[in-house]
């Protein structure tokens, strides 16, 4: 008979996750109760916000239990179903976890409509990342037809969606990555303006360059330098959206914004982006970026790695910036 | 025949001013050109900005050259006038610099009202200060009655008024000094319904016992720790205004808020306050303050040092918090 494949939460990381902070375990299949759905799930999302969920008191949601399935996005198709909304064979998207077999609510599933797009998708540009970048650039950061919006972190799903709808909208879109191919990939295949390899080249000449009348919109992924030289080139009036701090979630001590003060100075305001406060409003965001997505005007890219067991490998291709583009878990 | 005394830049301190870094000396008493107003300065305003003005490169004005009359607002009366606005024998202020006499544009000085209040009012409460609390906590911290306004560094001139502004719109106040002494004023004189010793007390411990439904908006003058405990324990929906950050000022690095991921979970926004931004408003603001001093919901407090040869001490009040209220230099 079948089994449920999951990884467990086996320790805490202290900094970087290390390989055995993880178990990989074989349960016996979950029954859905009244009211829940047995979903296969078929693919993965590996999320930057995993390592908060990794500790004890986390940001915005508990942490992950020791010996509690690793908390995930996943998305799949349902094998049995005891919710009046579902039937087998649709595919859902949810809080899955890290295994092969997950047994939820059926009111905490999202049905998916494939014909928008490939499963993957719906974990990335139409899922979570993609509504983070569409809420989080044109609610929070509120940008105006040629003004210019710098990502800090913009070859990450969330950082290069957010880069194709400024140019959608208008403005000048300027990013950060750490290679000269994923620089690449934001100029050509993404239609940035320009990219910076914050790994060779010196972030603030280049972005003096590339931003002469200073930045409109920082919308921020990483944290650390890349945020205070954003910080020093704010103009007047920017909004700065902070979205993650990816540099900084594995050190021991987070590290604050030394330019913080430019926000007083350049009459700036700070805020984030917590894409559950727009739930009720996904419908819209994933109508109008899968029309971007037929016509073209919007691209995105599957970072896929193959088989549960590979779960630690998937996700430190985040922390380590291996990755390019979504990283999937493909089970 | 009488001399104009002045203090000038001597030097440019690195981290914490020491007296060498200013020159007092004798020069002429300037005429007044045509369209200029020549004053005499009664009182010299010392404030926590002046520190970001002796660098070279500066936030928001440039910065003070070397050899130049050190920059300051000051208040006085007019003993000759070449401008239409004004006659001899009328106060006003403006930016006259350390010394004891200023010739200015008529255009850069303001007419006082000595029926308001007594001359050091108008550096004070009713001056730059008082506006700074006024349209920093209403306007950038729009705080709604029942909310709770913390303010990190309350016992100075703009924290006092700041809680007092917050206990008049029907606010809980709490704020942070640093002695017994100051947060007696605070919580006797000033009406705050708190005040944390940071120097001696456990901050977090108090503040979570004096704000326990968290803080609504976050008043900072400080920086550094404070500010960090203080967004640590943003309610949902604050607002935090930057306004200053003396614990930073003589640092040879500016630290950032290590708890800045606290404004995207707490759904929070952070802007600044610069005073000059409301230029136009400000009668507004002085009637009403006015007003509130009169009918004795507003209190004010001006700590006197005499003699324009102790600049340097009256300046270190303010960097070693030893100042109680508006330190004000009397020539």
């Amino acid at each position: 008979m079948e089994k449920n494949r999951r990884t467990l939460l086996a320790s805490r990381p202290v900094g970087m996750p290390v390989a055995e902070n993880f178990r990989l375990e074989e349960a016996p299949l979950p029954l859905p109760a009244e009211g829940e759905v047995l979903v296969h799930v078929d693919l993965i999302s590996l999320d930057p916000a995993m390592r908060g969920w990794m500790n004890e008191g986390t940001t915005y949601m508990r942490g992950v239990a020791l010996g509690e399935v690793m908390r995930a996005f996943g998305a799949g198709r349902v094998l049995a179903s005891r919710h009046a909304d579902f039937a087998e064979g649709d595919y859902v998207s949810g809080l899955t976890g890290v295994q092969t077999h997950a047994c939820l609510p059926g009111q905490q599933l999202t049905r998916l409509d494939l014909s928008l797009g490939p499963l993957e998708w719906h974990l990335g540009v139409l899922g979570m990342p993609g509504m983070t970048a569409y809420f989080g650039l044109l609610e929070r950061g509120q940008p105006k037809a040629g003004e210019t919006v710098f990502i800090a972190g913009a070859a990450g799903i969330i950082g290069a969606t957010v880069g194709q709808i400024a140019k959608i909208k208008g403005c000048r879109a300027v990013g950060t990555a750490g290679s000269e191919e994923k620089c690449r990939y934001l100029v050509e295949e993404c239609g940035f303006d320009g990219a910076i390899n914050y790994k060779t080249e010196n972030i603030e000449a280049r972005l003096k360059a590339l931003c002469p009348k200073g930045i409109d919109v920082l919308y921020d992924n990483v944290g650390g330098d890349i945020l205070d030289i954003g910080l020093a080139h704010l103009a007047r009036g920017a909004r700065v959206v902070i979205c993650g701090a990816i540099s900084q979630y594995n050190e021991p001590q987070m590290r604050g914004p030394r330019n913080y003060m430019k926000i007083v100075t350049a009459r700036a305001t700070l805020t984030g982006i917590i894409v559950f406060d727009f739930q009720e409003r996904y419908s819209e965001a994933i109508a109008q970026l899968s029309e971007w997505l037929k016509n073209g005007q919007l691209r995105t890219r599957t970072d896929f790695v193959e088989g549960i067991e590979n779960f630690y490998p998937a996700l430190m291709k985040l922390y380590t910036g291996t990755n390019f583009g979504k990283v999937v878990l493909k089970i």
